[in-house]
């Protein structure tokens, strides 16, 4: 059984995907203070642990439903340990890893410096089995979203990616979590500075160069993996445009931290979306996402939700927006493109079950963790630094590194 | 139609070349001062937003000549917004944008410290318009360059990857810039020391991974792609021992920096060649590189043009170099191995036609742009550092990073 | 000739292994103290240039015995220059040369703060030249090593990737030279503080992103790549949560650079053994791993040898661990699996002559390169940081990137 062209490409993103978990480490730790720059790397570097290890005990069982399977998910024993696996599966086998892996990291940028380590990873875990396993098993293995167009006599819902199982589903997510944990001290408008746009940049770079393989690591046809990725390129592009001027028409300086965001709304609006639509209307897509998305950030200070790096803001309304704009606009069957609200309607309600599911799911999870750990570290703790008080490290130790100052010693 | 073996090489490419201008990015930024990282990591991601929008509306149109069509460049409208495009296109689509991309970037390492976005994003749009697409069209789109040999019975041009198309043509334009431009305050040798020689490394090491795409991502048989895979190797190697022997020589103390930009010169310079010259060739052109560039940096105090980063002495240097060098050594038609001057000919026809049009163009450009918005900064502004006073962010904000030093405030 | 999907896959494997020794270099560039960094970083960027040049001039030639061809290596002038090489091999070519530049420079990481440029080019090329280069071509070009199963009438001893040939050898190497340059001053429990996480972090998520394709480069079907790429995610994850609870049961606070370690190590154990253990053990092998890596880098403190950077605890350890476990775990051959000791009997022959041969050789390098250039630097030169007074480029110049304490001058 020679490699096909299809499992190369599947390999490739397996690697292309799997970088961008320690890449939103490094975007996610450059946007944090300096003092929990590792407390806020370890979610992300944690996840990978401890998400690879229960996709190979269970999650990639629980992640389909096998031929007659109903249910909440598929059987986490069915294929434990990968014992049973059929070795020609063992390629998407991997490509579902990394997938579980930066979902779940994702969320972390709803709470910097305010976690525990050991909080962290309980709620990591338990969230992988209970929301992500289930809702991938939903959209993508077979379960009631996939079949909902044929439920419903119109088209299959369309995600491509994981619109709703990666970004909708974390979203939701980050805002429970976010809301059980409560504000940093401190919070409001301009606190909490990111403490290295080079880090946020390196980081971002390594998430849209993986996102590459994320959109179309799938495809088996040449027409539909160039066209993914032609996609995945201009909506990020777009994205960027359109928040620098949004930037710039309100006055605000314009900054790299603002286009990298910028490039982010555009991949998440465009990972649902990305071979369904002409690359013209992927520009607009990426454009009214890094838009809207320059806005959204802004509703945490009003509504008084401390969702520190904007899961919320970028993540969960990107991904709605780029799951709707397809019922409008995907190819044959958007209220646009084909004159029928079909696609449109199963779009929504794919959207909103994901958003309910998780967001109460994860609220409980969280109230559960809260419960048994405190979840949040003493104020002491925060006040300090949770690096240096909670993990023993700091990011930086740079003795003389600034050798002018020394003489002020 | 599924992807052949040539398309998935393609496609990985893509990913690969993606990832180049945020390398170029961190490269740039950290040759930068502490004060201007902002600014000049804005200016490639800028690049990839703009440049990217601007390939899908009309770059890709005006990238080739359609049957029959000729002129100065293919025609914006035949495929305007890629609406028109085959599907079996959008892979080579992709692989083009990102191309552009990092091609107009590479123009931005000569105006660090002293203009704005705005200049720069004017700049960069009307650049791969007038400049970036044309050429492309020339030299590999079925434009004159192209059918340079045809015309004159001579073997055809050789530029696998862009000798002229990318590093020839964005160093001609960087010299005009820095002329248009002018000088930093302060500048001279010594002046403006690179604040960070990790994010150097990390750019310099994206940009090598990425050039293994970059030269070989259209090859699709099994031997050429081998071979221009160990020159993208060899080159560059052989380019570190030779910038660091001319350092040793000299008496400088050899160091990252400039190990890093041997490597570039031997990448640029193999960039045209890699699949024409045996390993051993390939060795001697990057030690060649590596020691003229490391010579060719030092021009610009002498001559008083400010290329602040080097991009005349890397690219336009070593780019001359790789081409002009297929001349005497290209497999079967150069001087040396063909005993023919008909290929040297024809590659210096080539690289000065690009010399000459990017320079002129951009220069014109330039004077333009100048006469708009100014081009550069106020005095002041550039004082004060570009990226606290024109962005509003800098790039590190440490607050307690140094703790020894909090006891002396 | 058209690329084969294997070939695909090895030059894209190319790619992501080229990127594993920049990737160390900033992994072992964060690891020591500011001082030092551009000093360790330069150690992995000139060991890509020399061994990158040795091994297009005479190194791929020793590395395989041609036909009737035995002895200690293959001859380096049966394809000097690679100007006799069948243009079918190329790609695998290049794949060797980014073998041969990681491997050596891996070496580096015992050798921190103390020894010149000069000291260690001549090490690192003889090094590659008359170690790794012979002991490639006894596991995998046609040696000894590779026959021994043959000879013994047992199974073949399993490498996979260079359990032996890379981290056996370079551990063992690792020790040897650390042993010649002896302890840093002040050397011990808690001295030389890493410098940079975040540096740190990215240079480990490169080495995981490469080590995809180190492992699994140059596997042609479907079933073994996708196993090895499972098992490449599994045990560094388990490795992830093995060295976390040693350091949670130690009472050390669990920090990202000991997850880091423990990715790592779990990388190391599985690199010779990922296409021949289930999934399940694959997770087995990475906990071991990452808990007995989280002890055995204390050794050196009471052992006395300062293996600055953890070549031996994390190398040596994991690849002796890795290569083992197969003669016990191994499908069909293990002593468990299979109710045999021949597997472990010559996985055990080929691990000892490894690592014996290597130190012993690598010792006699030492004492050779000592004997000429003395090896260390003057103990000045290591008191003021070898960066500043060696290579006159120091990692950071951050002028007044701490703006809140300008004010104290």
């Amino acid at each position: 059984m020679e490699l096909t062209t299809g499992e190369v490409w599947t390999l490739v993103s397996t690697a292309l995907v799997l970088i961008m978990t320690p890449g939103l480490a490094l975007f996610y730790g450059g946007l944090v203070r300096v003092r929990s720059v590792v407390n806020m790397m370890l979610f992300s570097v944690s996840a990978m642990g401890v998400v690879g290890v229960l996709w190979i005990l269970f999650g990639y069982s629980m992640n389909f439903f096998a031929a007659g399977e109903t249910g909440f998910a598929g059987s986490p024993f069915k294929d434990f340990g990968l014992l049973a696996t059929d070795p020609a599966k063992f390629i998407s086998v991997g490509f579902g890893a990394v997938f579980a892996m930066i979902s779940t990291a994702l969320i972390s940028g709803a709470i910097a410096d305010r976690v525990g380590l050991g909080s962290w990873v309980l709620f990591a875990g338990v969230w992988a089995s209970l929301v992500y396993f289930p809702v991938s098993a939903w959209v993508w293995g077979g379960g009631w979203i996939q079949h909902l167009g044929a439920t419903l006599g119109t088209p299959d819902v369309i995600d491509l990616a994981g619109g709703t199982v990666i970004h909708i589903n974390a979203g939701a997510a980050a805002l429970a979590l976010a809301l059980v944990a409560g504000k940093r001290l401190g919070f409001g408008p301009g606190s909490h500075k990111p403490h290295s746009v080079p880090l946020v940049t390196i980081g971002a770079a390594l998430l849209w160069f993986g996102w590459i393989g994320f959109n179309s690591g799938l495809a088996t046809e040449g027409p539909e993996a160039g066209l993914i990725v032609v996609n995945t390129l201009g909506a990020p592009a777009a994205g960027i445009v359109g928040w620098i001027l949004v930037d710039t028409i309100r006055g605000k300086k314009p900054g790299v931290i603002g286009a990298a965001s910028g490039a982010v709304a555009g991949l998440v609006a465009i990972t649902p979306s990305a071979a369904n639509l002409a690359p013209l209307w992927a520009l607009l897509l990426g454009l009214i996402a890094g838009v809207a998305c320059a806005f959204a950030i802004d509703w945490k200070y009003r509504l008084g939700y401390d969702d520190s790096l904007d899961v919320v803001g970028l993540h969960l309304v990107a991904g709605v927006i780029g799951s709707l704009y397809l019922g409008f606009f995907a190819f044959h069957d958007g209220l646009f493109t084909g004159g029928n609200g079909g696609l449109l309607l199963v779009q929504t309600i794919s959207v909103l079950s994901v958003v309910v599911y998780s967001f109460v799911a994860s609220l409980l999870i969280a109230l559960g963790v809260k419960r048994i750990t405190g979840l949040r570290v003493p104020p002491t703790v925060e006040e300090e630094g949770i690096d240096a008080a909670a993990h023993g490290e700091e990011a930086y130790a740079y003795e003389t590194a600034v050798p002018e100052m020394s003489s002020a010693r």
